[in-house]
C-alpha cells in the first residue's frame, strides 16, 4: 500500500508518518511506499525502510497534483492548507491554496480515473469554521454550513467537490471536520486559538502563560493522538456506510477553560496552575466568542470515530507523546 | 440606474426585463440603461427607449466577465445556468460554466471593486436542489446543503462565494432558492419536472397531456410572475436586513399533483382535466421522489418576498400572464 500525504511537514502531518510508520499497515494491508509533500521538504520517517518521495510542492501549481499522484497512491491524506488567519489576511493566498490547490488536486485524480480507472481513497481535512455564529448551544449533524471566514468558505467548498466527485465515482473521499487540536505541542503562537493549548503546555514545563479570555468560556477540542486517529480511522472506513453526506463533524471534548485548568491542577498540582498569568485580550475574547461550543457528534460515532472524554486524558496523552510521561520544569 | 441581466434570453430572464422597462425603475431609481446578455443573442426590450447593449457571451470564458461590467452596472442579476440535467450528463460543461463563469463574474467584480471602489447589487439565482434527501418534510432555513447532482453541488459553492465576497465587501450580493416554476410557458420539453407545468398548461389550450407519476406527488412551486417578483424585490432589498447567511429559501406553494388538477378543474372543468393521460414514468418517478417537497421560508417571508398560496392563483397568473386571460383550445 502506497500512502500520500499532502501537509506532511505540519505538526499532524508528521504524527500521522510516524503513526503509520510505526504501525506498518492500515486497514490489515502493509505500507510499502510513502509520497510526503508539503511547502517545505518533509523530513524522510524513521524507521521505514521502504521507498519515500519527499516532495517541496505548491499545490496552486495546477500540474503539482500530476507530480503527487505519478505513482497512483492508494491513499491520499489531504492535510495542507492556509490557515485561518492567514487566509483572512491574503485573500489571493487563501483561495489559490484552499480552493484552486484542493480542485486541482481532485481534478487531477478524476481525469487519471477517467484514463485508468484510478480511485484512490481521499481523506480530507475539514473544519469546524463551516459553521458560523449565531448556532445552537450544541451543533448536530445536520446544521448547516455558515462560514464567516473565508477558510471556513474555502473548506466548505472543498467538502462539496469531495462529496460530488466521490458521487460521480472518481474517488472515495471522506472528510472530517477536526475539533481545536489541543495540547499542541511546540512554542506558544500568535493564532487566536493558542491560549487553550499554551496554558496547559507552557505551566506543565514549569513556563509561564497567558490566558486572554475568561474561565467560563467553553470550547471543543481533541488531542493530536485524536486527530491522528481520525484520520487512520477515516483511512480505512468502510465508506458505503457512510453514504453521500461524505463529511463528518469529528468527536470532541466540550470544556470550558476553568475545565481545563482543573484537570491541570489534578494532573500537575497548584504550582503549575499558578503559572497562568490572567491577562484579558479584547481582541481575542471577541474572536473566539463566535467559536462552536458543543456538537452532536452521533453520525461519527456511530462510524467508530473515537476522541477523549475529559481534559484529564487530553493532558496524559501529551504527557506521553511530547514529555516522556515527566511532569515539571 | 443600470441593470446588466446574464441570461436574459432565458424564460425568466425575458419576463424580468419586460417586467423592469413595464416599471421603468428599480427601487424608486429610474432604470437607464440596460445589458443583456446570455449564449444567445437576448432580444432588445419593446419599449425602453434608453441604450441597451444585447451581448452574446461565454461566462467560462474569463474575459466575458470584463466586458459585462465594462459600463459598470449597478445591480447585476445572473440567472445565467446549465440546468440540472445538462450538468449531470456534461461534468465539464457544468463545472466550466456554473462554477468558473460565476467564480470569473465574481471575481472580476472583486478586482474591479480593489481598484475603484465599485460595488454593485449581485442577484444570485440558486436552487432547492442543494438539498439532497432525506429532509424533513418541511425544510427549514438552517437545513443544511448536501445536494445530490453537480448542478446542486454548482449552485452551492456561488451561494458560499457570494456570501464570503459580501462579507468581505467586494459587492452586495443576495442568493435566492427559486422553487419548481410552474405553470412555465412554451412548449412540453424533457425535463423530469416538465409534467408539473405540462398537465396544467396543455389542457388550458385543449391539448393532451401526459402525468408520470401518482397524484399523490407533492412538490414546491411558484409561479413565472411570483419568479419575477423574487428577483425585482432582492434586487431593492436592505441588505442589512440580512445579515451574513446571504440566500434565502424563497416562500412557495406546497402542493400535491392532485391539488393541481383539482385547481385545473375549478378554472377549466372536467374537460380539461379529462386531457391528462396517467401513464406511469418510472424513472421519472424515482427521481421527483428524491425532490424537497415543503418549506417553512421564515425568513423570506418576514423580509417581504412574496408567492402564491393556491394552485387556483397560480393558474390565474398563467391564463392572463400568458393567454390573455382566455381558456381553452
Amino acid at each position: 500500500m502506497h500512502i500520500l500525504i499532502i501537509g506532511a511537514a505540519g505538526m499532524v502531518g508528521r504524527k500521522l508518518t510516524e503513526k503509520l510508520v510505526a504501525d506498518g499497515h492500515l486497514g490489515g494491508k502493509e505500507i510499502s511506499r510513502f509520497t510526503l509533500a508539503d511547502v517545505v521538504a518533509p523530513d524522510a520517517p524513521k524507521g521505514f525502510t521502504g521507498p519515500v518521495d519527499a516532495l517541496t510542492i505548491d499545490l496552486s501549481a495546477p500540474e503539482a497534483s500530476q507530480t503527487l499522484i505519478a505513482n497512483r497512491p492508494d491513499v491520499i491524506f489531504h492535510l495542507a492548507a492556509i490557515v485561518s488567519g492567514e487566509a483572512e489576511a491574503d485573500f489571493d493566498k487563501g483561495y489559490r491554496i484552499n480552493f484552486d490547490g484542493t480542485r486541482y488536486l481532485f481534478d487531477t485524480i478524476r481525469l487519471e480515473n477517467a484514463k485508468s480507472g484510478y480511485k484512490p481513497r481521499v481523506v480530507f481535512t475539514s473544519s469546524i469554521a463551516v459553521f458560523g455564529a449565531p448556532f445552537p448551544d450544541k451543533i448536530g449533524d445536520e446544521f448547516f454550513e455558515t462560514p464567516l471566514t473565508s477558510y471556513g468558505t474555502q473548506k466548505a467548498i472543498g467538502e462539496l467537490l469531495l462529496a460530488d466527485y466521490s458521487r460521480r465515482g472518481f474517488f472515495d473521499g471522506i472528510g472530517i471536520r477536526l475539533p481545536t487540536i489541543c495540547i499542541r505541542p511546540g512554542k506558544p503562537n500568535k493564532a487566536a486559538s493558542g491560549f487553550f493549548s499554551n496554558i496547559l503546555r507552557e505551566p506543565l514545563v514549569g513556563q509561564e502563560a497567558v490566558l486572554p479570555v475568561s474561565p467560563d468560556v467553553r470550547h471543543w477540542f481533541a488531542s493530536p493522538r485524536s486527530a491522528v486517529g481520525f484520520l487512520v480511522h477515516a483511512g480505512t472506513l468502510d465508506l458505503d456506510k457512510v453514504g453521500p453526506r461524505r463529511t463528518l463533524n469529528m468527536p470532541g471534548l466540550s470544556a470550558t477553560v476553568g475545565e481545563e485548568i482543573e484537570a491541570l491542577r489534578q494532573v500537575a498540582g497548584d504550582k503549575a496552575v499558578k503559572l497562568i498569568r490572567h491577562e484579558k485580550d479584547e481582541t481575542i475574547d471577541r474572536i473566539v466568542a463566535g467559536w462552536a461550543r458543543d456538537f452532536d457528534t452521533s453520525r461519527a460515532l456511530s462510524l467508530g470515530f473515537k476522541a477523549e472524554t475529559s481534559f484529564d486524558q487530553i493532558i496524559r496523552a501529551h504527557v506521553e507523546d511530547e514529555l516522556g510521561g515527566k511532569i515539571g520544569g
